[in-house]
């Protein structure tokens, strides 16, 4: 089910940490605990929220609670973020002043993806929720951070966004790896050698009980040529098919 | 802020809908409402949810309130996909049978990315908050549609799951030009009707023939499902295949 372990992950993704300005909601906290950890995230930073710790964050946290337990509180942003090296502001709000921005997927591939170094200090700084960061939080963010949304209705919830935020950069992870692991239990795709006698056995088993007409024979097979070639079939799935086969050969016989 | 117009992204995602399986909490289906509409996504189905409407719904929608208001609510999974083409179960994977699986971003780069056709008709279901989808609901998916996560925490909200999956489809269609509209001349993707005939034929068939024993038959539909789920059978070629089963049937009677 997992790409890669969760020791080479935690390596790129504990330099990265999510610092939450002033949150009103204290289920959100919880919320945000959750999805960070749901992708293997576990540094969070929390600037002055209203009401922290919350039996409301904890239930909303649903086991996420060692993120919580071990969440950072601070007083301004600039002490949050007196560590980091590169800064980016979470901020869907329109500016007069444009600043530097990169998507969810370009900040992933810059800073947990191959570009990445692994030592660069990462904070991911989401604002408010409903007025999001101001313009002298943002003089200390290198990027905006955008997550791209319909236009019309482009107020993503705080969790919400850093659930996206989160599974973008465990995702790029992944593409740090040389090799993921396939599906090890799986039988194994049938050879091109295999599929010949397949072919042969189906074209056989559909002249037997008088489906193929001489005259249609290449058409035909070669609709369903391009039926199961589609499929990819396994080595035990293709025994299955030919088994049917079988059966409806003998059955002419009786 | 944005990648493209509202109404080629709507064109796109108007054949995506997202069905919900027997939802316990009714805040979750105003919360998936919110994520979908952040995305662009409009289209949502309610299986049996338990509450429904719901100030809670209403609440959490935030805004979205248009998304709920016109959900269409389904006594039954297989009703609420009669119409589609294909269906994707989102499901962790935990399977003693392995099913065809596509990640999040393969699901979107299929169907709303480069690669979909304009017209092919989706569903992405989404389990019960506790115990996601049961097998014979999986029977129904020719896909399951997995979330890369943190595989020691693998448990995503139900809104944060959507919000995941919505932003991917969301993503995939800016990689659409406006000139890549499907194969016109191309028969249609059979639907899950047709599909639901095809496989009671198939398992009256290999009865008829003598390959199906009673006692297995639920093991080698679902194996057969699997197969024939994975090639995704246009019309055309569906009429091929039961031509096939009716002459291994009839064949038995002479």
């Amino acid at each position: 089910m997992f790409y890669f372990s969760s020791v080479s992950v935690n390596l790129v993704l504990s330099h990265i940490k999510i610092v939450l300005m002033e949150t009103s909601h204290p289920g959100n906290i919880g919320a945000v605990a959750r999805a960070m950890k749901n992708m293997a995230m576990s540094n969070l930073r929390l600037v002055s929220p209203k009401i922290f710790p919350s039996a409301d964050a904890t239930s909303r946290a649903s086991g996420a609670n060692d993120i919580l337990s071990k969440a950072e509180i601070y007083d301004s942003l600039s002490d949050a973020i007196a560590d980091c090296q590169i800064v980016l502001g979470a901020s869907a709000r329109d500016r007069t002043i444009s600043w530097p921005e990169l998507t969810a997927r370009e900040c992933a591939e810059k800073y947990a993806g191959l570009e990445g170094a692994l030592t660069t200090k990462v904070a991911i700084v989401f604002g408010r929720e409903n007025s999001g960061l101001k313009n002298h939080e943002l003089d200390l963010c290198h990027y905006l951070l955008r997550i791209p949304c319909n236009s019309d209705y482009s107020s993503l919830n705080l969790a919400a966004a850093v659930q996206v935020v989160s599974y973008e950069l465990f995702i790029a992870t992944g593409q740090r790896e040389e090799s993921t692991i396939g599906d090890k239990d799986a039988d194994p795709l049938a050879s091109q050698k295999q599929m010949d006698l397949f072919y042969q056995h189906l074209q056989q088993t559909i002249a037997d009980i008088g489906f193929l007409h001489a005259d249609k024979t290449q058409s035909v097979m070669r609709r369903l040529r391009r039926i199961f070639n589609r499929i990819e079939l396994d080595t035990k799935e293709l025994d299955i098919l030919r088994g049917i086969f079988r059966y409806s050969q003998n059955h002419n016989k009786k």
